[in-house]
């Protein structure tokens, strides 16, 4: 998996101020998961939110400017072999035509965006095992006729 | 995308009871989203549960048995063409590096488990567009040192 | 490249009758492309609209349930080996990055939409040679934060 | 996704300048995409086009002679993962048999060049979100018979 | 490789016949490539040329229609096994860039068309063994600029 | 695709001098595409041909040890994205089964030598545009049985 | 794997007339591994060969024709799964390279042709296991120079 | 095809030096395409060949431990391009099948091991042509039953 | 993923005789895997073993035969979908590297044999969870030198 | 096969020590399959063993950062070229659906865990050959219904 220099770069800064992703959201006002997004350049921040990351990891200034930038995005790769990663892989391969069964008949004919669209990850506690909860909120778009 | 028998058979009967999975859900005791598993033969149901649901779709009692086996899962073709589908597979194309360096800050190294796992689908009524929300559980399973 | 049953009926359908997508367009009030996507199984009929095509084409009433289903989309290879539509897989090789470069320098991040979205097919008589004009239109979709 | 040291040269250069392809468009007197194609070395650029080009953004004139070079074309990864591109990948999926159906249909036996082929982006402006208007233009090419 | 029912059919007449593809030929005044073409379902043969070829093979009319439908073109698999289809794969591999810079050189940014395209085959004799002699015709097609 | 760095010093050293193909191929007494499979390390020199090479196109005569070289062959990737190249590998996907055909009808089982071969390029004018015309001729291979 | 159904009528016929390929050898005067190969249709026999072939098996006249087709070649899956034939692909994958490096030693640059090439099967019998031996002859090709 | 640096500094050692792999064949006391297979990172020799290596091809002394080392073994490319390389793979697809049967019929169910096994190449001097002639020789292995 | 219509049928009988793979491990005297081996066509029985088997399953005499043979064997699909199947290939994808690095340091370089090998399933009891115990015992194969 | 600059020094700096992977099992209590697998980056130390490694190995302080965080695993080619590991993907190719009906039939419907699970090597001493024997075990994790 290719790591940017940018990411690197952030991700070491970040260590080193000994800051977590929940610190950066409430400096940010922004998700954790979006800001690590920002990290592995999926995401593109806007100018005042490039500087608020800038300063708090302490980086220079002039990293505002690849930060705003609209990145190619993907991790390339057709099936992760990283197996956290592949969880998600197989739960589509698995769920994937249940959940499009589920979907349409709620909804009718069209997809949940993955753009207009945002991720949560909240951890439940559990006697059991703790447990990891991914909230996923997507704008079901209908597919248009013409 | 290959559709068994037993899948169109299950679907058909739906269709003409004029039942949603909702429904079925009700008659089942188990959620939407895991029954439509059992339609698409991706999980296996008790000999009870597999009663009801030949039951309230009006099949027949040998139909039981074939919903009680351990199917072999997974849809196949490495990358999905289904738009639907593909979005989740995007999703972890691109939010996937970032939603594992959220789950291993906050739960350590280890994964989510895609077995001890339920998924919901809900509908976010909102006047500038319905939103479908997915929520998704799973416990977390620490990597094991030996 | 699978062609499923319904597809081979409509298309024979189609022929006996000598209508081509332009005369079914009129009687739906859908255009052709739109049209012709119902036909490959890849987009879905409303009920009338279904009940219109299924008497136009002279085929049985009881077609016109499937005509409504939400199919399960796409080609499927990865890579298509037919000319006609290999031509637009190139388009996106060679032209992929310049246009992902204009659309964000006029729209900022985002997609366009391809299910808020139409596509249409003209011909421009040209002495030197006519030539195929496809316009397509697709909503932007701005990367949501939060 | 790899980009060559030209690319990032000229994208860097247009950047410290504050240059759109837009504005590049008039002054090389060539479509912003056409333009954008150069940028990623996609397309090649004559003499004169090449030094306008590299006057304007303020580059050395020994880069003339790289624009001018015949590139070899085309992005590489079989399946794109940036979200923007693979909607027209995802548009070829879907739409791929209905558009080759509809141009037979009014062309006969034959293709839309890729090569003697135009495209242009336009923003359509929609109080219910802005619209990409893709507009494609490729000579069609009748299959020869011998 | 997949061979279709018509494909199988035509072919099995052609021997019943005691016909070759030469004499085909001679019969329907195209070249025996392109027949070949049409007996494979990747060209489209004319309503008059349907006729013939349905006449000489001693098939019935009604298969006349079929032969002047637009096939969807191609072999599928990726790479070809059969060492004779291969043997051009391969030349493709080792030759390809050096036929790239020979016809830019030759004629500029451009490609040889395989639309208006011939290809003959003819046999060198040659006391050292015969020679296989294919001659590929091509209309040039510059790049277009807009 | 990969250009290694003898091809890269190759094809400078022979802009610097202006000289094409066309005129290697007279210094040389040797094809121009020949020539070019040499700067692509797709075919290896005589020492006495390398020496020639060196010495037109004004390189270090430790250069033409290299030249000699046996190379490992090909451009790797399955399928090729650049149009010029990809033309030939969809003349095989669409034309590969008929030339098979008509091969064996003209000669029997066996194939047409990609070693034992010759390529030549040459430009056909035509005044409703000019044409690339390609004469490969390969030696034919019998099966040999044992 | 796809087997023919001519395959499996070979096969079949084989085992119930209790003959080895070895006895079919002494029969046919060719080769076991060759009538192997004609077995599994990646060889033609002449018309003799053909017919003492379906006299020994005991099969009717008129599958004669159908073994003194040309196949289409090849087993198809690009990595082969079964362990007696990945074992040869894995020779090719740890020993190609040196076996290229000592072949172009001996040889100069070429091949050694899968074409005018025959292979033996023996059994070495050794007290501290029998070894299979595989013996290939195949004519070295040269690259022709032109 | 990545070649390692260990490599190319055997294979300069060997050229400057004046040696053929038959010539290190006599130094070492091991077979030419074993010992080629050490210059490929295939194989590892003992401490004491290692040296033999390192004297004969004037290395340094620190270079004995690489080559006693276990390499990560394969040429990776799923499909091999290099022609010479490919017709093992095209034999292995031709010829697979009927190898399997062959090698069952003499030995019963097992497979020919790739790890107890020789390779030996011989020039036969033939007036038509000289042959490569591929001496494997492998021991055979049954399929254990428990 | 394809199942043969013998392992269907030997499936369905060991349904109905209400047979557990443990039962026939008695009843063969092989271990549960191996005859699971047999079920799925990738190992082959012995006469004798095939008759115990037909007997106990009920099944036809001449059903003996097909069991014998020497199957083609592999599941095929590169990468398995079927989660409990691919945590074999995600173990390899992890702990491969470690693996091999733990062999080659106890046994030197070679190979863990696949073909002379065993494999047990045993459920390990625990309070925690119980536990899939799978114990592999193939004999290491040193490479040969030669 | 990527080896990183981390694995590469901390392999340099065992083999410099002189030690095994069974002495560092003695030195941080841990087994040596587990610290081999901390060695190619595909597990995380806890700082104290980190710590214990370093100094083990004689490496610098600021080297224990790296070995605790949480790497992307995984080999990343689909299918492995290094016999060694391949005979693990065959296993699994072979063995897979076996495995799979023996573990349902043990335990249900679910998987063995690759997370909550342990691998260890030994030898296994016989006079026909050591033996390498792989233990694993893996949590049974039971699919959830919800």
């Amino acid at each position: 998996m290719f790591i940017s220099e940018m990411t690197q770069k952030l991700l070491a800064a970040k260590k080193e101020k000994g800051l977590t992703f929940a610190d950066l959201e409430k400096i940010l006002g922004r998700d954790e998961v979006w800001i690590a997004s920002v990290f592995y350049r999926q995401a593109s921040a806007s100018e005042e939110e490039a500087k608020l990351l800038v300063e708090a990891l302490g980086l220079e200034t002039n990293d505002v400017e690849e930060l705003t930038e609209y990145p190619a995005k993907g991790l390339g790769p057709v099936v992760p072999t990283d197996p956290l990663i592949y969880r998600f892989y197989e739960i589509m391969q698995v769920y994937g035509m249940p959940i499009k069964a589920v979907i349409h008949e709620k909804f009718g004919d069209g997809i949940m965006s993955a753009i207009d669209f945002t991720l949560n990850i909240e951890k439940e506690e559990d006697p059991k095992g703790d447990r990891v909860r991914v909230i996923m909120s997507g704008k079901f778009l209908p597919y248009k006729k013409w």
